[in-house]
């Protein structure tokens, strides 16, 4: 049994969103009620990642550590056709997940009392980004 | 055919212990020949990976690596209720998998030679861990 | 419905290779319509990426920017049996992708228009790699 469907979000600038209910809203709708499922972004410059649901701050500093490691603006970088923070945000994708696939169990995702699924931002600005959800059981 | 187990593990603190074993347990006990499985920590401050099986010195030039990348302590951290290894344990986890699917195949985890599949603790103090194992063929 | 391929490739050196036209011949012999395919590298030293397949200059900077996360030949490595880039390569592996999982939509790969599935190489020498295609729906 697959169901596949398109989510779409307008993204505020860089930054994180927790999209698990959107996620589980898609595995309620298939039926599916012991599987996977696989959230995939159609994008090169935001990502997905599980992290803490509770404290926001978790999230914050997930971006100081990021910046640290690819810095924007980096004079090393030959891609910056599109501003500073384009190839940071190539490479925040590579370091982060572009597709995470997740365990469904009772017809939900089953994830630990602390975990989230986000949609993470990397660019400065605001964008529209597709997700492909594909729930398999 | 699905087939889903919980995998309950005590940890010794910061530090990887092969898994490859306990999931081609579950992999055996399904039946399943030739499909995926995934494999999921139900926590934020533990995580998985694939590397090598052989020379533990990998692991710890691992854990020489991801201390640079995300040291313990590090002023800039505004989460830190739970002590100096809490959001280095965090980021650890976005820069490795919370979450690994893998290939099936002969009834078993289709793997290279050198590959083995990791719990990574991430704290500094012992741990009770749970990961998902999801079969489907 | 399962089908599950192996992909040989050699590679030419430390770089990233665009896998994505063979990564959909695997799904199209499959006959899967809907689904998803899970590509995972049989090795420690090689892992796969999803990353934009426009401008070469991005694939270049993503090798500046690991550079930097995981020297070669750093004095703090205790594993470097085979040469300075041995141990950079393992933990390039980890900070990257040992397996992908991906939506399969209309009998191919759904990616957004500018991502592709790259084959990365960590090794400085020619090597050769074995990569599992296995495509479920």
């Amino acid at each position: 049994m697959v169901t596949q469907r398109q989510l779409e979000f307008t993204t505020d600038g860089r930054g994180s969103r927790d999209i698990t209910d959107d996620v589980d809203a898609v595995i309620r709708s298939s039926g599916v009620v012991c599987g996977i499922t696989n959230v995939c972004v159609q994008h090169t410059s935001a990502s997905l990642m599980v992290t803490e649901n509770a404290d926001p701050d978790v999230r914050r500093d997930l971006e100081t550590v990021f910046t640290r490691l690819a810095p924007d603006g980096d004079p090393a970088y030959r891609h910056d056709l599109e501003g500073d923070d384009d190839m940071a945000a190539h490479a925040r994708c590579v370091l982060s997940d572009v597709s995470l696939t997740l365990p469904v169990a009772d017809g939900r995702l089953l994830l630990g009392t602390w975990q989230g699924v986000f949609l993470w931002e990397h660019r400065s600005h605001r964008q529209h980004r597709r997700v492909v959800v594909t729930v398999i059981g």
